[in-house]
């Protein structure tokens, strides 16, 4: 068993863990969605030294359901609403295993030419599917890429805005001068550890009052700003907005921020994470409003609610240049002609990390799979739970929703009638953690102008109506019983 | 076909991808190692739109087999010999399967515990196998951790340093004054990059001189540029020494190094991508010398050279402290009752992203597989092929051999005798493009002291004496040919 695994171990054991998969989307429902398990449990679980002696496949498998499974909070269960949606789907676990299988390293076109020519099809396919401006299409100046996560994609985003201000010479020097980050106090905290990245430094970031109502970014506000820290001798660098707001999916008018980046030569970044592949449906494709002509950059992750396991964020540029100015490096080890003869394009020069996957193997499969259609369907079955679940909490005078809903997370709290607000905060906490602790289901919380709510992110490929009905059922219940 | 996989389906259709991998790996050799591909033919024979409707899996694997396969070069394949391998195995493909199937995302401990802890005890593991010293296990202040790639190790490791060094003000404030990084001219390029991305700039990236002969960085050279830069203003951040350099496998002098890095307060970071797992070997143990004491972080890749499918890099820190410091934010949705327990890990502060994968299991799986007997006897053999291909090119007068070779890789040339050095490089260079044109084997090269050598890197599991025989072969007969 120390030996190499022989094609035809590789056969029979891969034969066990495609039955294993397929067993555990039967029997998903038979787990706690979240995990059970105490601090240390599957630590504790584990053979404190590895084995001098190789193993059975066999043993791996029986550890997998004896130590691992109790240990695993389910994001694949369809009792799972927290945070947003992690999607796995047959054909992604099935694309991703391809790339697995064929283990080639894309850094540059020449590694496998393949793994580069596939990511700019499907990207381009991808905007397309979204209908995004032509302007991110590889045709042009721009073009996509896979990166691993939102996060990378903004931090990307920003060195190649900071290139553009400033043509290199923080990449060259260092950054010798107060730069500036736009962002709402909605956006995704990695712009912020982006910053801390990138040595713009956290108190940089600077932020954006927004519409108390909307929870949408004030254009005003941000332009004042802008001419404000340029007067006063910051160079302002990037805003970030955001369509799909991590904590209520709140969407920043992006053209008139993108107005007012115009004005001031700020590179634009525009975060849709979560709800950007939403634009798969027509009657949802107003999010990409104010895009065309003003994002210099847009990502959305194909891994959220797109049925494409992690990771895959899809990040798309205006113009490629800034972005390979800010990143690419060319040591003598990696020159070749194919490179050199400027006709290809080698993604390492788009991304932080020298190595990559062939992740464009799992997102051609889902879009294969699923076709068009296939993916609005399913956007269209979280929007439409999403808003039956809406109506029935706007119906419930024990509860208050958050009436902007447009995709697959709803927002709401009980009333908790007569409690003061400290307190109403603290019981709608208890509710989610018995709730949670139930294993029917796994929510999360967010805080809306000082007030907790509960957040239910519909989008997992299992849960149905009735699911959803239940868990409704379920969090009145709990709710009237804690009142 | 537009609606979700079922199980069943998903049954069927893996069985024939895993079959798929298993006959692609008993007909690798009848591949071109190097694609043909001319750019953009993989391209344009991809649709240039999306499918409206679904289509079987049956049509992914045929175009896999027709565009895909075309434009792959074979990183598996046993005439591999470029760059670094980037081993895969049977056992690591199926665990990074099983975390495919169970598409959990690890961002917290929280939200799957196994993910968390099994990282946790696989990378204590890994320390062991290895023999790294005992502050980098999670048991004490330190601790190990899974990256995407050793570029991210780097940078997380500057990031650490730096908050080191400032006590979280650059973070806070963004760099102000000149931060410097410490290097040789053999360090990767990714150090470099990771400068560009920090804000601290590829200007402020010294290059230590390396001693002309082991190509090791010189200690005293270095503690002298320390001292420089000090006294002149600059914040030195951090060291990179290297083991097993990209280009020839040269290693640095970490105990005197480490002396320097103690004497002036500055982070030692140890890159070991490629050769850090040849510890496994207690034969090879010496490349751990002066670790102990010395080294704040280590970085090396399993998906290089130990079996585990691109992406595995583990990073370890001796004092998670600064790691956790520059690298941790706490949105409100994402707080939870076992994160603000301090009885848990959560591994996104250690990471650039916010996501992550639950990589620990292929790790696992490879670990418990091949067992330490296993995968000593892996590094064994390409060690040993490396051997007895220097001791050829050592015995051939038309050969130039560069004698320094503990690992898998052995660097030579043709001596082209009587022709001038720009020539002889121009030759070589052509040699290596003929070789590679053939199909039978892929090499890569690299310029030491001025001259270029050719790269040999042995280390596909699936490359044999034989092949290594032949390969020496093919070289000798396509040289006397171009001579
Ligand atoms: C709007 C938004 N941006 C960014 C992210 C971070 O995503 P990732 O884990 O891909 O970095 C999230 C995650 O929920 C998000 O909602
Ligand atoms: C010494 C060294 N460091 C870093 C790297 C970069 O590796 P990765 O692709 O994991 O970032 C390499 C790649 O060959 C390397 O040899």
């Amino acid at each position: 068993m120390s030996g190499h695994m022989t094609p035809d171990e590789f056969r029979r054991y891969g034969r066990q863990v495609v039955d294993w998969i397929a067993d555990y989307q039967e029997r998903i429902e038979s787990y706690p969605v979240l995990s059970r398990a105490r601090p240390g449990e599957v630590l504790e679980a584990l053979p404190e030294h590895p084995p001098e002696r190789g193993e059975g496949f066999e043993a791996v498998l029986a550890d997998l359901d004896r130590v691992i499974m109790p240990g695993i909070t389910h994001w694949q269960h369809p009792g799972f609403y927290a945070y947003f949606p992690a999607n796995a789907s047959g054909p992604a676990i099935l694309g991703d295993l391809l790339s697995a299988g064929l283990g080639v390293q894309g850094m540059l076109w020449a590694t496998s030419p393949a793994c580069t020519e596939l990511e700019t099809r499907v990207t381009d396919w991808l905007a397309e599917l979204l209908g995004l401006p032509a302007a991110f299409r590889a045709a042009g100046a721009g073009g996509g890429v896979i990166q691993d996560s939102a996060s990378s994609a903004a931090l990307v985003a920003i060195l190649a805005a900071l290139h553009r201000a400033d043509g290199g010479a923080a990449g060259r020097d260092g950054i010798a001068r107060r730069h500036t980050l736009y962002v709402s106090s909605q956006t995704h905290s990695s712009l912020e550890k982006a910053a801390r990245i990138a040595g713009i430094g956290a108190a940089n970031v600077r932020i954006v009052d927004v519409d108390p109502a909307t929870l949408a970014m004030d254009p005003a506000r941000l332009d004042a700003m802008i001419a404000e820290d340029a007067a006063a001798g910051a160079l302002p660098v990037l805003v970030c907005a955001t369509v799909g707001t991590t904590s209520t999916t709140a969407v920043d008018p992006v053209a008139a921020i993108g107005e007012v980046c115009g004005r001031h030569g700020v590179w634009l970044h525009v975060d849709a994470a979560y709800a950007g592949v939403a634009a798969v449906c027509p009657e949802l494709r107003w999010i990409n409003d104010g895009l065309d002509g003003h994002a210099d950059s847009y990502a959305t992750n194909p891994h959220k609610w797109l049925l494409t396991n992690f990771d895959c964020n899809v990040l798309w540029v205006a113009d490629r240049a800034p972005l390979v100015g800010a990143l690419s490096i060319l040591p003598e080890y990696l020159r070749n002609r194919a490179s050199e003869s400027g006709e290809v394009v080698d993604y390492r020069d788009w991304q932080i990390s020298l190595g990559r996957r062939f992740r464009a193997l799992k997102l051609w499969s889902v879009i294969r799979w699923y076709g068009a259609e296939g993916l609005r369907e399913h956007v269209r079955t979280g929007v439409r739970l999403a808003d039956e679940l809406a109506s029935w909490v706007r119906g419930d005078e024990a509860f208050e929703l958050l009436e902007h809903h447009p995709f697959g997370l709803v927002c709401f709290r009980p009333r908790w009638d007569g409690l003061p607000d400290g307190e109403a905060d603290a019981a709608t906490l208890r509710l989610m953690d018995r709730l949670n602790a139930s294993g029917d289901l796994y929510l999360s919380h967010t805080k809306v102008n000082g007030r907790v709510l509960l957040r239910v992110a519909i989008g997992a490929p299992a849960t149905t109506a009735e699911h959803v009905r239940k868990t409704w059922q379920r969090i009145r219940e709990e709710a009237a019983a804690l009142a």
